[in-house]
């Protein structure tokens, strides 16, 4: 079966790229192990898991022994949240977090710990200046994601790291960066954050693969008990080919990160013009705010946006999340930038990937004018 | 590079076979999505998800929608032990449960819980009539593992989950079955147990992925909290290629399961007797139970296994569980049998697989032979 729509909902998954398959095929053919057998099979799997390390510590600024895999996103959000040792009952988010972190952070309030969250401006970024006066205690924990998977808007993380230091210096940084990693540059020292998520399957290797960076010398109770793998925080056999695959994958963005971006805007910003050359009223979120490269974040007055969607099969895209697959609810992240319900219903995300060419983008336009002018028609 | 030794240690992970290779590869290059996706890429891999669903629930005698997809055999077992709501605070474990039971027990303790193990006797096999003495009042959980992953003896879970349901009617009864899947029939109803769990590296579908089989109308707290995928239970996008290789695994198994056992039954035994014939000496462990038919545990009188294992570098096989790497301690499993700490450091566990033959067996019997015979020259 061939799907012919062109795929702009990279950020809900991507596909695995042909570099990453042919990494991780070996491991799924002549060779095998598990890293904790002390025979050669163990000790080449072994080998291969901390290459596979080394690969993604080096994308991310940090060292190999601070990178512990996990299954995805969640599972590495749902640690931090739920097994940091917090030095005050307080922990700070943004009011933008994808749900693995705002859930636990839920949890952790009916727990009795108190969760400030901080708000974001029209554009989707945090106000650095009500956020100094938000937190206005000692914090044990806070997490600022790092790229908004919706709309594609970039935080200040290193200067929300630095506010909360200058207030708590005891407090824990983490950064989710599941949507950022592989699409901008990001390093952990430069960003101030001790712990980092990475998502296998947001930049080209499959889903079921993630990382949680944890810097040296900070403490988090193993939510996995069992055989010990992963320094202790995370029992369970070690996938090889996964981790490969992620390695890979982080070896692949350092190639070309700066050359591949630049050119994922340039499709991005000529989707845009297409787009509101024939659609003058079209909204685009985040318009004055720094964005993923890959992103476009539009809203149709007086449409819902999934309506366009279905109008326009020959593009696969998405009207939020993937994860907010209910259609008849407004967005949550854009209610927090004050953007109104009505408003909201008519948003699309459009998120381009390596492969798109200028000829998806033309046909991607095309199919969605001519999807839209049938929406309005009715 | 290619290893040469013989591959025996199939319990601690096994190759990927081709079949599923096979039935992976779509997913690692022209099939990708998100299964909460509208689009006609998320449909396609909704679809796949449910294909694998499907095939995995028949392989264990369940409905498809009773599978929730996991990581591995870990974050199967962890959330039916810190996540099912106990109506009475009393577990029940045999004494030779994977670390993954074993250490959430141990959480749960710490928590109030009382934990009953087991006794089992020389051979291996939980004692009915002590159990029956041992469960003297109401139980909230019991979990027995099917197959015992050292030692490959398999557990009377059927008698178990009876005696534990004439006791306490309210009780949910959990099988660990990661080595046991695949490798001889299982049926859920028949085995009358509430949740299964199910690791796909341990018959040939890669690391990172497994099921826990939760009958329906039980209720887990989810220990994964975020997009609320796998109906709550286990937030994170779905990982559809790994998915479709554990129901590939599922299906391969479903086709052959009795011929193939029968296969390696056969090459076991010849294993067991070639090294009888020049070692008399030697000790099968569980030689009087019902077993795995792919594995045969050994004590050598006088020799540390570990000793013997480096001295014949053409066999890959294992002490013990891959976990149990600290080659300095006893095995727990074989104390728990009463077999001495010194008699127990002279195991060895060898586990054959689909692509053992007749050659492999000869290979390795000489090799281990010789190797015992260098060790005990020393």
């Amino acid at each position: 079966m061939t799907i012919e729509a062109v795929y702009l909902d990279h950020n809900a998954t991507t596909p695995v790229h042909p570099f990453v398959r042919e990494a991780m095929l070996p491991w799924l053919g002549e060779r095998w192990g598990n890293p904790s057998s002390s025979h050669a099979y163990g000790r080449d799997a072994a080998a291969a898991l901390s290459e596979a390390r080394a690969q993604i510590a080096s994308l991310v600024g940090a060292d190999p022994d601070e990178v512990v895999f996990t299954s995805g996103g969640t599972e590495a959000d749902n640690p931090v949240l739920l097994g940091v040792e917090l030095t005050a009952p307080r922990i700070v988010v943004t009011a933008v977090e994808h749900p693995a972190v705002m859930a636990a952070a839920m949890e952790r309030a009916r727990a009795g710990v108190e969760v400030i969250v901080l708000a974001v401006d029209r554009e989707g970024v945090v106000d650095l200046d009500r956020a100094r006066s938000q937190i206005d205690g000692p914090v044990g924990l806070a997490t600022f994601i790092a790229a908004q998977n919706e709309t594609g808007v970039l935080q200040p993380v290193t200067e929300l790291a630095a506010i909360v230091r200058a207030q708590s210096p005891g407090a824990l940084v983490h950064c989710d960066a599941a949507q950022a990693v592989g699409k901008v540059p990001l390093d952990m020292r430069s960003l101030g954050v001790d712990l980092l998520t990475i998502v296998g399957h947001k930049f080209y290797a499959p889903a079921g693969i993630g990382a949680l960076v944890i810097r040296r010398g900070v403490t988090l109770h193993p939510r996995s008990l069992g055989g010990g793998q992963e320094y202790g925080l995370r029992s369970g056999t070690e996938p090889v080919a996964l981790a490969v695959a992620l390695g890979a994958a982080c070896k692949l963005a350092a190639g070309d990160l700066e050359a591949e971006a630049a050119r994922q805007v340039t499709l991005r910003e000529l989707l845009w013009q297409r787009l509101l050359a024939r659609v003058p009223d079209l909204v685009r979120t985040g318009a004055g705010a720094p964005t993923l490269p890959n992103t476009l974040h539009v809203r149709v007055p007086g449409v819902r946006g999934a309506d366009l969607l279905a109008a326009a099969p020959a593009v696969a895209a998405s009207t939020g999340s993937a994860c907010h697959s209910d259609h008849d609810s407004p967005s949550g992240v854009l209610g927090a930038m004050g953007i109104a319900a009505r408003e909201a219903m008519g948003a699309i995300r459009l998120s381009l990937g390596r492969s798109t060419t200028t000829d998806d983008i033309e046909r991607a336009a095309t199919a969605l004018i001519q999807g839209l002018a049938c929406v309005r028609a009715r």
